[in-house]
């Protein structure tokens, strides 16, 4: 099982507030010592474009050097757009990188400014890139939905499968970026890659924008997957897909899968104690469910 | 596919603000007006213990009268606890009434101030005042976990159902009063339903607390269970079980319910403009994830 946090990176870059690269040191390293194995860190993407995730090479800086002193078996992660991106994320001495790709033409254009054979090509000078056996995957965005297209098909999502898969990319991060994923829709996906991949070169990352995020993420456990993304607290969005608000919540993610004996190496008493934190960064209540169970039991013990 | 919308009760009677009876009789209202066809109204308590659910005599005076004229085919319901509260629900004439049981005396003794012995008196009582294939349900709380006596076995489940269905009501609605449960420990208790009970008996009545609701409802789906409890816009919880958080929201279960082709009569939309309305009437925000996604979308275009 590995869980991939991307609070500090799909997360942080939908909020409002900016964190300063202090705090955003303290979040990863408070990550780190919860237990997860693996965080993606930020995007070596233009300050101008997000600013919330401004100066990750510096970041990166910093906590690569103190990851791989305390916990050198782990993988931090950065989000890289571009070949110029991934020249500056290698430096760092990151473990693994991400990069974007969408089965939406339209969400392309809007997200990256490119076409479909514009996208090609960047994906396939990037994995030339590449040193070889480094760490990388693929943000399959619009899943099942695109906010200017409408319904994905099955068959739109096989083609990018299918190209990454052939180009030698490790893993493909499928992603229900605006939260319209179910388990009907999923079912067609899930078919059709038990039956002809390998599941692990396959994560989800699902959005809870429609509360169905933790229930997609149970029939995928059921199915056989093994890697899933989600943000502490429930963090983030999409800032380019309107209406899509936060990722699943690790927290609720955990609870989910220590309920079932797995994953107990991980405290989630350490996530929500740094969730906490994060809400005193942001100045804002985060939706993650259990959080607000803490919060409303406090409340009552506080009160009686 | 049976929707119980207990919004109007174990919604409101969690809440700080006590909503007007014009209020009440507007989202009873409405909320038939959206296709629902069960709705519980409130209680038959003392307004001293539930100021919330006060006069709701006067209310179901009001209410059952329109529904019958209206929609004679729906169902208005109302919890009763007691044989004084039976005894003036009839007088309303309303469609079916609900009653209380608990797996644990703790909670039990903490509720209604009742040992074992003197609640199984008192549903035997209630079970022979009711007339003849006059509809009722009892609620049986604190299906998992107690927030007193902490995890539950199925063997205390069960000796209340086989005590519950051998009294002869209709409907039990196995109720996670606390939102512990997940589908590893609902599993033993669905695998006895479906193979030794009609499922037809059963409801289910979850809470969000852990942000499992939803999926323990798929799962409650898959094993062919047919009747769910949910509430309007996630409202409500228990005021007796610190930390309890709202009910599944209506919107979120009419989703995934529409997803699979279910329940396509009821207006989804029309929920979210009732939900909307209550935020009004309530001063804040609900919990429920459908909500918060048009709610943000909305801005967007406002801002835009």
């Amino acid at each position: 099982m590995r869980i991939l946090e991307v609070g500090p990176r799909d997360g942080l870059q939908n909020e409002k507030t900016t964190l300063t690269l202090d705090q955003r040191e303290v979040l990863i390293q408070k990550l780190l010592e919860s237990g997860l194995s693996d965080i993606e860190i930020g995007s070596f993407v233009k300050a101008e474009s997000i600013p919330q995730l401004a100066h990750t090479y510096e970041l990166a800086k910093k906590v690569v050097p103190f990851k791989k002193k305390k916990f050198p078996q782990k993988k931090l992660w950065a989000f890289v757009p571009n070949e110029k991106g991934l020249e500056r994320a290698l430096e760092t001495q990151i473990d693994g990188v991400s990069f974007f790709c969408a089965t939406s033409e339209t969400f392309t254009h809007k997200n990256i400014n490119r076409t479909f054979p514009e996208l090609k090509t960047l994906l396939t000078n990037l994995k030339k890139q590449l040193p070889k056996k480094f760490p990388n995957r693929v943000y399959l965005s619009t899943l099942v939905y695109c906010p200017f297209e409408g319904i994905i098909k099955p068959i739109q999502v096989f083609k990018w499968i299918d190209f990454l898969l052939n180009l030698g990319f490790d893993e493909i991060a499928l992603s229900d970026t605006t939260g319209h994923a179910h388990p009907q829709n999923l079912k067609p996906i899930f078919k059709k890659l038990t039956r002809s991949y390998k599941l692990k070169n396959f994560a989800l990352h699902f959005h809870d924008t429609r509360g169905t995020a933790l229930l997609n993420t149970y029939v995928a456990l059921e199915e056989g997957f093994q890697k899933f993304d989600s943000s502490l607290g429930g963090l983030g969005g999409c800032p380019y897909a309107p209406g899509a608000t936060g990722n699943l919540a690790t927290e609720d993610l955990l609870y989910l899968l220590q309920s079932q004996g797995k994953s107990k190496n991980i405290s989630l008493s350490n996530l929500t104690d740094t969730s906490f934190l994060l809400e005193k960064y942001l100045g804002k209540t985060l939706p993650c469910r259990i959080l607000q169970t803490i919060r409303c039991s406090t409340n009552k013990t506080n009160k009686d």
